[in-house]
């Protein structure tokens, strides 16, 4: 019974200490409250019904506060979950239809299970495959994109597509749809929360002391979607041609199946699922693991993916798109004081609330203040910070910075993210393509062997003695194999050749069969092919292959037993 | 003028030897003569129609003698790049209409001015990007993914779609279409073509010597091709349903401008035609190479992109799409006793006599026997024996082979490559993900500090002294992180940490900034961090950065120094 209870309530709920109780309400009631309108936004973000926003921030947000890594992290609708479910339903199903919002559904599904499958599978470690440079730049690129997506709002302008290059396209054919009266609201809503956050310094800090101002500056938001419901409301914008939200059912998000996809149309949206779990993955991990460390905790990898997949597999069924740990509502809910996941708890109250109560209050809103809304919180995200510093510290990560960039407004978010991901792989293998090999002679007529250009060494005619300095793989295996030959058309006396293998950690098949053919072309030329200092695992896996059972010459456990026993004066 | 001369005429044809003029234009002929069912078959798989397949041997084959970095090479149609054309544009017109037609050069035409720009920019190591695993099970999904979409052929029933799941799909609801003649035609087509080339040894070799039954194997498919036509005639197989390849078009390929795409088409099509590139050049140089280091000739990578890129690029504008080197054409050509590529364009007046005075011969040819020329032939490429030799040799490839093989069967042939890519690169960075980081102790009283697991050293309680065994990226780095903290709640009294960083190559930005939090966390609990032995280039990347400007301990040229610095006895 106890292990079952163990199970079922997490550790901090069984730890709770009642004096945490007040300021996890008062953090949760402050979250709820501030993330209303991003929340909004961020459905619309999606191609969905801004009430799914508020639907978002509930279910998953319960599962989170079960089986979550971190106890203060906030997870909900986010910026780049949402524009990715945008790009990926474009292709299938109209923004805001049923069947696109069953969708959207169906994509958080299959995110949360891929995730929870990684979890099960302990694949926490795959975050660390991804360069600094890399999500810097995919999450710079989906922010631009993000911000020309919204122009859409601000203008009533239908733009669409999935890449910048759609975007422009679709708005520079349709700006005879410009609706002014949208603009200049949008407009202006843009300009005030860009003062808000950019000119806090003269708007609130000339003013306030610097908690006053910092809170000032994040209830400004809310203050502007209340005034612009007010301001709609009085002075009729929706009769104007303003979009405005209208009505939204009042009620929670119930128990929902998502269409069962044919097996084709799953299999099209897995590859982009698969992308978005890493996406939330590694951007809720580096919220999660960066307050971990400021709280002296552990962050558990495994266990976040267990989490961050249990939350979108649960809230897939309750209507809810894909969901990630964001960081500014983490940064609110801990400046607010929450200790616990019960502040997010509240939270989910306060979304309840909202829903149940003040739905219909939102119906005046007009979209050009979301769309505002979202551009200016996502100007912060363009991370031209990352970038010099790249430039000044490491080019190649600033060259996966850039793929990643470019790919992603050229090409979309998918084929631009797997662009600067195998860029940045590229770079990795090119730093190890050219390993060093040195032709060595023996020191004095010790038992160690130096490189012949740095040390006065003994060498012998008929003996051409090389040592290899790296792991030997696809990446360098060419390379290696032109080195070897050229140093033997640089020493052609020498009938053998002896390879030290004493830095070589693993050979792969491409360079077993590099060795192989090697070993070939020497036999042709007369010469014989001997490996010394083999490391017991590499032995282990080439011992019983061609490469070992056709080799012409021998496998000497040390160079000097090679020498003693190969040289001939 | 020379100079002129010597870049416009190539080097074989300057230094042609009349003597070898025979054997090539024997060569040629028997080229010539074989493939053509192969290249009909071919154009077909590509979704165009047949007589494309002798454009495409055509012009680039001329262009590629020119340009081309092998002298024995027989470019032309080749499997992989017909069936990735024929997925590519999948999306985008109707196979075999004029629209697909035009967008099958402007692909080829992409896919070479990629080719020659990589050629330009001497990207021809990225071919060592790519593992053999990658490589073969690549092209073994690809070669299922042919057999099955050749089915088509065999039994009328339109198959269609850009995955396994899509053909069989296609291929189940439709069963009804099933053409009983074509089928017996197909069927009887492909076993004789199965028989002559897995039983040669009974249907050949039992009664001829070894070089006439090679070539009895050889010349089987183009009789049978005969033999068919023929039947096809003499039976009017073509009012009996059966499909037939119809009257071809006379005449040489002409000078077509394939059409100008809109940005956003272009730039769907431009990641397609990057991964077709990569696999022409993988393809092609595998050929070359092989050839050039059987005949003691170096091969030039970056020159075989520039001969591809030309070949295709060129092809384009003369209605060819997309070629690459073949094996099967290149081992003919070579047997046949090609020794320049006076062989190929003597090929390619035999295309051009096909085309002018046969090509209304062609017409009763059944659409099934081409269907079961490929299908026999691309049985081979399913490379078994790869997938066997990597699962003994090295688990890792055979992951990426595995990957690469399912990703192309499930996802297609653009994803399942990315998916073989992204896995060969993951398993690579997965083998350097966990270095060694040793606690070390000094040996003696030397200036030799060695592992305290390991030898008999002195330590020093308020020292802690941490060698690290590779080079720190983003693949390591939070292994690293972790593994230096744990050592120091292991070692809780020493104050002053030393990283020795002499096997430390590069430390990329993800390290970097790894560090930069280590030493704010060291600080934070009265710790210092400090270096030794850093490699000069390493500390020309990270000497005016906020790691060493903000670090709280020093930087030593040498462990002693720093021993000598901080130790306390």
């Amino acid at each position: 019974m106890s292990s079952i209870a163990a199970r079922l309530i997490p550790a901090w709920l069984r730890q709770y200490q009642l004096t945490d109780l007040p300021t996890d309400v008062v953090a949760g009631l402050v979250v709820g409250v501030l993330v209303i309108p991003q929340s909004l936004g961020y459905a619309v973000l999606a191609g969905l019904p801004p009430v799914y926003g508020l639907y978002a921030a509930i279910v998953p947000v319960i599962v989170y506060a079960w089986a979550g890594s971190s106890n203060i992290q906030a997870v909900g609708p986010v910026a780049i979950t949402a524009i990715m479910t945008a790009s990926s339903l474009y292709p299938y199903a109209e923004q805001g239809s049923e069947q696109y919002i069953l969708m959207a559904s169906l994509l958080a599904l299959m995110v949360g299970a891929l995730l929870w499958i990684a979890g099960q599978l302990k694949l926490g470690w795959i975050m660390q495959f991804i360069s600094r440079g890399v999500t810097a730049g995919f999450v710079s690129g989906a922010a631009v994109l993000i911000f020309v997506s919204q122009i859409k709002y601000l203008t009533d302008i239908p733009i669409s597509g999935s890449s910048l290059v759609d975007y422009v396209g679709s708005m520079i054919t349709q700006t005879n749809q410009l609706h002014p009266q949208t603009l200049i609201i949008g407009v202006i809503a843009f300009c005030l929360l860009v003062a808000n956050r950019y000119g806090k310094k003269w708007l609130w800090h000339s003013w306030l002391s610097a908690s006053y101002a910092k809170w000032a500056e994040r209830l400004f938001p809310l203050i502007l979607l209340i005034i612009a419901i007010v301001l709609s409301m009085s002075l009729q914008w929706g009769a104007l041609g303003v979009a405005i939200i209208g009505e939204i059912p009042q009620g929670l998000p119930s128990f929902t199946l998502p269409p069962i996809p044919d097996v084709s149309e799953a299999l099209n949206l897995l590859p982009t699922a698969g992308l978005m779990a890493l996406i939330a993955f590694v951007s809720s991990s580096s919220v999660a693991s960066t307050y971990a460390r400021k709280r002296g905790e552990s962050f558990d990898a495994n266990r976040e993916l267990t989490g961050l997949g249990l939350a979108n597999l649960v809230g897939g069924f309750f209507q809810s798109f894909a969901v990630a740990g964001g960081f500014s509502r983490t940064a609110i809910n801990v400046d607010s004081g929450a200790k616990t996941p019960i502040a997010s708890l509240v939270t989910v109250l306060v979304m309840i609330a909202a829903l149940v109560a003040f739905g219909s209050a939102l119906a005046p809103l007009p979209y050009a203040l979301l769309g505002a809304t979202i551009m200016s919180s996502i100007i912060g995200l363009i991370d031209v910070a990352t970038l010099r510093s790249a430039w000044q510290r490491d080019r190649l990560d600033a060259l996966s910075f850039l793929a990643a960039f470019f790919g992603v407004l050229i090409f979309g978010l998918n084929t631009g993210l797997v662009i600067g991901l195998m860029v940045s792989f590229a770079s990795l293998i090119l730093q190890s393509s050219q390993p060093h090999v040195a032709v060595v002679g023996q020191l004095g007529g010790s038992g160690h062997f130096r490189n012949i250009n740095r040390h006065d060494v003994v060498t012998f005619t008929n003996l051409l003695i090389l040592r290899i300095d790296e792991s030997l793989f696809f990446g360098n295996s060419e390379s290696v194999h032109r080195r070897i030959l050229q140093a033997t058309k640089d020493y052609p006396n020498a009938k053998e050749i002896i390879l030290i293998m004493a830095a070589v950690n693993h050979i792969d098949l491409t360079a077993q069969e590099m060795l192989s053919t090697l070993n070939q072309e020497l036999a042709e030329q007369d010469k014989r092919l001997h490996f010394s200092f083999i490391k017991g695992p590499v032995m282990d896996i080439i011992g019983h292959t061609p490469l070992i059972n056709e080799l012409s010459g021998q496998v000497y456990l040390s160079t000097i037993e090679a020498v003693r026993d190969l040289e001939k004066g």
